[in-house]
């Protein structure tokens, strides 16, 4: 791991050697000072620059995470929820130190409720410990938001996550029923609930959805549950364009033809792929489809969705039935981010994030293609098309400044045109340190409602500090 | 109309004359204060008993709506927003008198975006002139969320308002994808936008959705539309008592089968059902079906959903797939409201509106069919049972306080054992003033954190005081 900076004012705002002293009474070995653990809390995913945390605790229920913040708040030291590091927006990142909730011994299922379709679970329970658990079971059930990596459920409530099934199932804002969260003051309080459907008061559990434990610590999640499809059907379709591919995914998506998943990957993404795992698929711009339903509804599917590909000049169609098969080629698509690296070995990944409404999908690629076209970067381009958003992985050599200052004047001008055309710089990363000014372009009078929200609940700036909003 | 009582502190803490003059000149004959208008402006259509309004202003834009909650701030008047009155907590009831924004003249459809199923609406379209206008230019789209009532699409977004096809489609929380809003330091925000998907920042959206005038005053909704579905069928059927209705609702729902709608009504709904539109259905507890989808899908659901009603008793099934058959059978579904009001001329409606669970449906209805067979009330049963919704229509003497005072008494109860269910005391009506104490009864510390937001953006109380939270 390349060193890593102390926090800058880290030391100098606040005396984190008391706080340490009265949490170590509070949590015994339950919190470590040491710099291997600070070093692993201490970065995400992403090319952002790891800072570390003074001290990195492990609760392990309500009432301990209760106890910390109150102690955090009264010697006004930052708190840092920590799920499993798999973000890429700097979220985790103890920018002015201060004390990182690890949030991995809280990792409950606390309640599978079968004959209503929900969960609630600790916030340390990752996606696929629970989707390990309804299998054996036997609950026929399973949690269908799928970011790609084993994150918490904590913090795919924090950051709003979604991913490649949310066309088909809606994101962590249509997943998420009612929450737990612990307040900078140590109050605990219950947003939403079992029920479908609420009109009491103000809805905090989606004001808590995508708040990046800048409004307090998510500690429990109640999540909708799907019941596994009776079929499920996946096809690969390569196009001749990239612009062919994307006018053949908003033909399908305008004319309603119910998709689980449709992800794009763009000829760059798919020769990567081919090399790190092997597969012979055409280096073409290459639509993945997976539909879900009953038998007959995924055969109609299928059916309407081969003619519009055709259309569209989309060749060497493959359907994949069989769950081996389907896995095989969704491996390719998983591999994604991971074959990218490979292609320019020890870099990191910058990724943007835009989403744009589905009818402006072809024009905001086609003009981040011709960018990319310019640009002297490699940067495969993916995405998940079937909701207008898509990510641009900039390979950048982390000790070369100019290469992320090319990236991020990228980026940014990738977010100017999402916006233009009524798009949001963010689909499902988050604001975390990277699109502070990025928020600020997008919601403008809108930032100024969510600093008041965030000093009306955490009047200190103590719960990760310089995420989301400055105030 | 029975007198209305001029606002208790109407005139007391504030000085109407002031403001008054101020936006007489700001808005000529779009202000008004005689007693006829002020007095259709007092009252919702339930048993809240109506306070005046000192004047009722009819803004044409987000301009006019930001000078008027302006002045109302500088003069420390209330501001409380109207649609068409067709809720029933009293959220617009004038409680402290003030200024009432009428809507209805920011009645124009903005945007429809068909290839992205959506549209942007002023907050005084109603949902039926959307639904023309969507049907009147070919777009083969329409908007689901169907409350009963044509009610204004600011007014169902500010109370989070649903109905009968939440089940399939979702409520105003699922379907509204941005909006615009007043603040009252007159600020125009945007809220949320078109992008399906977003994680910049709090979700400002979903916290003014629900919000009920109390943060703000929207004046324009983006909203998912849905595709009109190639093929509909209908179906009802008697059950011979309400368990067996709701154990077939509660199997159907577990066992996954996708409904657009499935509705019940008790034997006294249905009973007040055939006298009053000439049905001759059997007077037992009924479930209304429909199912939305291809032709193949719908008819496997039909199928699907016969046998578990069967086993549950059903009888006298009837199916309709005719535009006509169809609307006359949901036509006595629509009309349960007023063929209640018909088993007692002159009565008023004291609703009740608790939403739980679905596992639980059963012992909450069957412990209020217990009280209810207790009561001296008349009282019929209906809902949105695919939900777990389902409302209690007391219908009352409005000049006899007892018989208010055993309706309040029952609903109390009915949100306690509703809450210890799991469930919520309003699916969908709101707060407004009529369930300030079962807000705190449902999420206690949560109301502080409601609190807490309602301080920060309107430290004066002045957009619609006295609703969902008081402060």
């Amino acid at each position: 791991m390349t060193k890593i900076a102390r926090t800058a004012k880290g030391s100098s705002d606040q005396d984190p050697v008391g706080v340490i002293r009265e949490l170590r009474l509070l949590l015994g070995d339950r919190i470590r000072t040491d710099a291997d653990i600070r070093e692993t809390h201490a970065g995400d995913a992403s090319y952002h620059k790891p800072m570390l945390p003074d001290a990195v605790v492990f609760p392990a229920s309500n009432e301990d995470v209760s106890k910390i913040v109150k102690l955090c708040t009264r010697y006004r030291t930052p708190v840092v929820p920590y799920g499993t590091g798999t973000a890429v927006e700097g979220g985790i990142v103890a920018v002015r130190g201060g004390v990182c909730i690890d949030l991995s011994r809280m990792n409950r299922i606390l309640r599978i409720g079968k004959a209503d379709l929900d969960a609630t679970v600790e916030a340390g329970v990752t996606r696929k410990q629970l989707n390990r658990h309804l299998a054996e079971t036997g609950t026929g059930l399973y949690f269908p938001v799928d970011p790609g990596a084993d994150a918490s459920l904590g913090g795919m409530t924090a950051t709003r996550a979604s991913g490649s099934a949310a066309v088909g199932y809606g994101t962590m804002r249509e997943n998420v029923l009612g929450l737990t969260a612990i307040l900078a003051d140590g109050s605990i309080i219950q947003a939403g609930g079992r029920a479908r459907k609420s009109s009491a008061g103000y809805d905090l559990a989606h004001l808590f959805v995508g708040s990046e434990g800048t409004l307090g610590v998510i500690t429990e999640v109640t999540l909708k549950l799907a019941r596994i499809p009776e079929a499920v059907s996946a096809a690969v379709c390569a196009f001749p364009d990239i612009s062919s591919a994307v006018n053949a995914v908003m033909e399908m998506t305008s004319a309603g033809i119910e998709m689980a998943r449709i992800e794009l990957l763009d000829e760059v993404q798919m020769g990567a792929i081919n090399v790190y795992s092997g597969f012979d698929y055409k280096v073409a711009p290459t639509l993945f489809f997976e539909f879900h339903g009953s038998a007959s509804s995924v055969a109609e599917r299928v059916a309407a969705v081969r003619p519009v590909a055709d259309r569209h000049g989309g060749e060497d169609f493959r359907k994949a039935t069989g769950q081996r098969e389907r896995d095989r080629l969704w491996q390719a698509r998983y591999d994604a981010y991971f074959a990218s690296q490979t292609m320019r070995p020890g870099s990191v990944g910058y990724v943007t994030d835009v989403c744009v409404p589905v009818s402006r999908l072809a024009d905001c690629i086609l003009r981040t293609k011709e960018e990319l076209n310019a640009s002297t970067l490699i940067a495969p381009l993916f995405g998940h098309v079937g909701d207008g958003n898509f990510h641009v992985v900039f390979l950048i050599d982390p000790e070369c400044p100019e290469e992320l200052a090319e990236a991020r004047e990228f980026g940014e001008r990738i977010v100017e045109f999402a916006l233009e055309m009524g798009g949001t710089c963010t689909g499902e990363h988050g604001i975390g340190i990277g699109k502070l000014a990025a928020l600020e372009q997008e919601h403008g009078e809108g930032v100024k409602v969510m600093r008041a929200i965030k000093k009306a609940l955490d009047p200190l700036d103590i719960m990760n500090p310089g995420k989301v909003v400055k105030i």
